[in-house]
Order: structure tokens, then sequence, then C-alpha cells
């Protein structure tokens, strides 16, 4: 998906093809969340006035780096994980037995469906940790490439929150459904929190 | 620049080359949110159910082209004022004389440097007022993609906002700057707002 360039996967996103959805737009911003932070990592490193944290960064560029791979293989993961979910929609519910076989495909396709989006909820909260290690250790000059990553991350956890509520709102799997969305909100909680703070902070290390 | 494929485009985001920055990037999550709203439109556009608001859709879709494309625009413009900045910031400031003609290139590049973010937060607002007639009379089987589109331009929105800051704040022109910046309040104001409002509706159609 992501070897589409940024103009066709945009006009994919912006048709009615259902791959990529809002899911995959989410992992891919989250990783254009934490980009921003490898950015600031990368105008840091080798830079005499912040060699104290110079193995700091090291260690962050890494994190960035497997966290940005794991995001653009939720884009696809999303896309797959949207087929199952069409193809139960697509079943015949004409009779109870016909209906009951449509349910049965529809609560598995769910499953799955809901997990992709839980994960890049997942993941864009690691990226918030790591941009809030950025905002304290990277370099003043690019302090606003934080932000504006914590920014993305912050929108991107709040979409695949969306995308896993429009799944779970259909689980039948009452134990499954309310530990999806038990997680979630202390995720959403926890970390919208901690985004604003660190855009807070970008905002007032730039107007003084 | 969006002629990249969205891999390379986190690449560059990510390294130590000036452009793609912070302020190209909200330009394209700002288009990424407006794409969301074309994809409800066009799963909307044809459908029976939705026949009493198909001209409206069809007039939402044209103005999301243009904003699409004008947003695409900026991410180049954006690369574009940074090289007058980047420029500035290398003059020479041994001399007086020297000093004087570095703030003097440095005070124009900075007018351009805030405009173009300045209009990428004007794209951004411009974005949730049709992510807003979208959750209302777009399909409610996307429901959810409006929202995320209003979380991606929200988030756009304060991104630019940090973009033009960086620059204002470094303003000696005190009425240019505070012409800026109380325009970008208000926006910010109005439009964050706007963006909540859609969001929590998107919210309570899905989960009821």
């Amino acid at each position: 998906m992501l070897e589409k360039s940024c103009i066709e996967f945009l006009a994919v996103l912006s048709s009615k093809e259902p791959v990529p959805g809002g899911g995959g737009a989410c992992a891919y911003v989250g990783a254009l969340g934490i980009a921003l932070g490898s950015m600031v990592g990368n105008l840091t490193l080798g830079k005499k006035k912040y060699q104290d944290v110079e193995e700091d960064i090291k260690v962050l560029q890494e994190k960035s780096e497997t966290l940005k791979k794991e995001l653009k293989e939720l884009v696809d993961k999303d896309a797959e994980a949207f087929f199952p979910l069409s193809q139960a929609y697509g079943l015949p519910k004409n009779t109870e037995e016909e209906k009951a076989e449509r349910d049965r495909v529809l609560q598995n396709a769910l499953v799955g469906a809901s997990e992709v989006p839980l994960n890049i909820a997942r993941c864009c909260c690691k990226a918030i940790d790591l941009l809030e290690e950025y905002s304290e250790k990277g370099t003043r000059i690019a302090i606003s490439d934080v932000g504006v990553g914590a920014y993305f991350a912050k929108a991107a956890l709040l979409g695949a929150k969306l995308n896993v509520l429009i799944n779970t709102n259909l689980m039948k799997n009452e134990s499954l459904k309310g530990a999806i969305e038990s997680e979630l909100e202390e995720l959403v909680r926890k970390y919208t929190e901690k985004a604003d703070g660190i855009c807070a902070a970008v905002e007032k290390s730039i107007v003084g």
C-alpha cells in the first residue's frame, strides 16, 4: 500500500475503494508522527551541545525505526482485516440457517478487524512515549517538529479508537468486547493527556 | 515532494534533510483528512437512500478536490519557503553592517515562512467545515472515516500553528506579527471546537 506515491495514496484513500480506509490512514499518520521524532534525533546526533544525550538518542532512534516499521506493516494489516469483514457482510441472510452462519463468520471477522486498530492505537501510544523523550533531550532548533509529531500521534490514536469501536460495537462476545474497549479507554485517557503535555511544553518553549 | 512513495516520504521526513519538515507534513496530513471526506462522499453518491443530498454531495466533492490540490501545493510551498530562511541564517554576522544585513534578509524570509503555515492552517479549517457537512449528509456506513478526517485536520491545524509561531516569534514587525498571531488564535479557537464537535457526534453515532 505504501509503495504508492503520496499523491496516489491520497487518490485511492479518496475513492470508494474499500482499502485503504480510516484505519490504515491512522497507521500512516502515526508513522509520520514518529518520523518527526526520528528527524529531531538525526538533527541532534553528533552535535557537541548534545553529547551528554548522544547515547540516549541513539537508543531512541532504534526504537523509532522499529515502531515505524510496525506502523507501516499495520497499514497493510488493516487492509487485510477488511476483506473477511466485507465477505461476511456479503453472505446471504434469507433463512435462519444462513443468518446463523453469516453471524458466525461475521463475529470471527470482527475479532481481527478490531485487533488491528487496537494495535495501531498501542503503537501510537509508544510513539507518544518516544516523542516525550525527544521533547526532553532533542535539539531545541527542531522542537516544533516534536510537537507536530505528538499532534499526529494523538490524532492517529483517537482515529484508531473509532476504528476499534465500529467493530466492537457489533461484537456479541461481551467479555472480549469489554476487554478491548477498557484497554482502549485507558490508553486514550493516559496518552491524550501525555500528548497534550508534550504539545503544551513545546509551545511554551517556542513562545517563551 | 509528494511524487515520492509513501515509504520514501517517511524516510526523508525522518532524515536530517531540511525538507520536508513539520509544516509540509501538516499540509499532507490535512490533505489525508479531507481525502477521508471525499471517500465518504464517493460512497454516498448514487445511493438511493441518499438521493436527497446527491447534489449537495457533488458540490462538496468539488470543494474537497480543490482543497486537496491546495494542500498538496502547500507541501512544496513549505519546502520553498524554508530555503530563504536557511540562507538568511547562514549569512555572516561579524560586523555591525553584516548583522544589520543578515537581520534584514532574515526578517524578509520570516514573512514567507510564516505565511505558508498560516495558509496550511486556513486550509485545515476549510477541511473541518467540509467534514462537518460530510458528517451530516454522508453515508452512515463510513461515518467513522469522517471522524478520523476531523482528527487529522485538527492535528494538522495545531501543527501548522506551531510552525507559524516559530517564525512570528522572531519577527520584529510587531503589527504584522500581531495580525498573523491573532488570526491564527481565532482559527484555532473556532476550529478545534468544531472538530471536537464532529468527532463527538461521530463517536456517539457509532456507540449509540
